[in-house]
């Protein structure tokens, strides 16, 4: 049972006032006396009245909850994403409701709706893998102001945050060519994803600009991005005679697996093959040799996403240009293509 | 700005009927004729017509929101138990707020306001370190009903949910006197918090329990138990002339902080040291050896206090019992215990 709550009505009925008098004296409301302000604000003072911001929203049709649906909560790159939401929010007075998606589409598809019904101003959305129907996420598009962060698609007209996944892989495959690496693999998505075929473009870019040709062969394609299809995909490139001199897996969980695998066999780490992996999260320095990755900045990533879709949100006018924003990842180089 | 909402307002005025009509013939009130029903319905289903939940809630004066503050969202085990909650409350109609106190003693009695002020149903809290200051939690349990998980406080008299620390803490010392260790020390927190001293009690009392005499020395106390904590710990305990045989840690990180200083003076895991953690996070199995270490089943420390605090929330009564509610946790034996 919730416990008493000291609302505008009760002020009044002891004051023997109007619930409108009450809250204009609590609002300085120039018709009301200085002695029935005092009197007003005394009592809610002594009796612990906290204006209920819930029904302040209420009236102005806005609620100023930000609803935020991520497919993977326990995924550590989405919750520096999540902190840097939440910060942000706070700060502007928003509140942020989040939903995980566990990677189903229709999970994802009745979370839209649920967050539509309950009145949020507005949503921030990283998509599950295989979000192929975007007839699904239309309708929400216009019905709030919605804003795609992490796991987006260029298929959805809205605008769009994620890193530089181009370039920050291109960075990453250079510094493997610098390093004197001329056969260097990529293990990447099999499936679209926006973020796996920027990378992808960037891999591709590097070798043509420092003319090495590419090798369909070493170029691994998996469903699943893992640690285990890392070490599964380290033993097929293993198995061939000409055998790459680096590795480049898009997470580095799968780098991790790489690097598990290489481990088992004694191959050595960064001489006999580098690796690179792409998100810097905690696992990376726990792995020895410590894995040389690009550094994913997730709490200005969900900043980012917060100040755009508030700016959407209390925007007056409905012209809004859709925006791609990229934010920078940067390169840390380890022990994985480095040898101090 | 926000795109055009279907209000009940809306509908009401294109068929010319008061909104009260419109809003029972919706909710198939008997007073209201099958022909005006079936009018406002196939309106209100072409105009993609969406009920308001939040304005339900208002009429009701209840939210359905749940507010959770925890000390720190990139924290894994944390977001094991966020999953829990997220999905427990979908399950049960209600949705989440979450806040992070970033371990802020001061942001975490703000954020308790704001929750209160903002009309939440009830809250869920993990303490940040340091809560010394119960008065300020105080004013929060008297408003709303109010339970503590995971980083948990006696002091405050509210229902609280958190693993089974003292036992689990016990399995897994008799397990390392179990594999014939003799010389086991801890490390722990020195500050006063409710889990370091459940499984220091442990501790103790499998010692007490096989006749282990306790050494002081080897009972090591830190402010903040890090990985980087647990690696001059290790130093500390390697320069002892009387070395340990095995290290039990409080935490995971401060377990990887051991194994990693073991593995760089060559000390053989298990054989010469063994290594025991708590809370299975997801570099146990990155470190090599793996860790032994305690799992601890986050989703359904999540889920049990979603339905403690929905309990209390729907309760028809004040007379709430608080409860002391412990889920058990799993000693997970791998290669730094035990040699295959």
């Amino acid at each position: 049972m919730k416990k008493e709550i000291i609302t505008l009505k009760k002020l009044a009925e002891i004051l023997n006032l109007s619930i409108s008098t009450v809250s204009r004296a609590l609002n300085d409301h120039p018709d009301i006396s200085e002695t029935t302000k005092e009197k007003v604000k005394k009592l809610a003072h002594t009796m612990h009245y906290i204006p209920n911001l819930f029904a302040k929203g209420f009236r102005k049709h806005r609620t100023n909850i930000i609803g935020v649906i991520v497919p993977n909560i326990t995924h550590y790159f989405t919750t520096t994403i999540v902190r840097g939401i939440l910060e942000e929010a706070s700060k502007r007075g928003y509140r942020v409701i989040i939903s995980e998606s566990n990677n189903d589409v229709k999970k994802q598809t009745e979370m839209l709706d649920t967050m539509i019904q309950f009145g949020v101003d507005g949503i921030l959305a990283s998509l599950t893998k295989m979000t192929r129907d975007i007839d699904k996420i239309l309708p929400t598009i216009n019905t709030v102001p919605f804003i795609l962060f992490d796991k987006v698609s260029t298929k959805i007209p809205c605008t769009q945050i994620t890193i530089n996944d181009e370039e920050a892989a291109f960075n990453a495959v250079e510094h493997l060519i610098n390093i004197g690496k001329k056969r260097i693999a990529i293990i990447k998505e099999r499936e679209f994803s926006y973020n796996s075929e920027k990378r992808y473009a960037g891999y591709l870019r590097a070798l043509k600009e420092h003319n090495i040709e590419v090798d369909e062969k070493i170029i691994i394609s998996v469903d699943d991005i893992s640690l285990h299809q890392g070490k599964s995909m380290t033993n097929l490139l293993l198995s061939f005679k000409k055998r790459p001199d680096a590795i480049f897996t898009i997470t580095d969980s799968a780098a991790i697996g790489v690097i598990k695998t290489l481990n088992k066999f004694n191959i050595k780490i960064p001489e006999d093959i580098a690796v690179v992996g792409f998100s810097n999260n905690i696992n990376s320095t726990i792995i020895e040799p410590k894995l040389t990755t690009i550094d994913q900045p997730g709490e200005t990533i969900g900043k980012t996403s917060v100040k755009y879709l508030i700016e959407e949100i209390e925007s007056v006018t409905d012209n809004i240009t859709n925006k791609m924003i990229e934010i920078k990842g940067n390169l840390i180089i380890r022990d994985s293509t480095f040898k101090a």
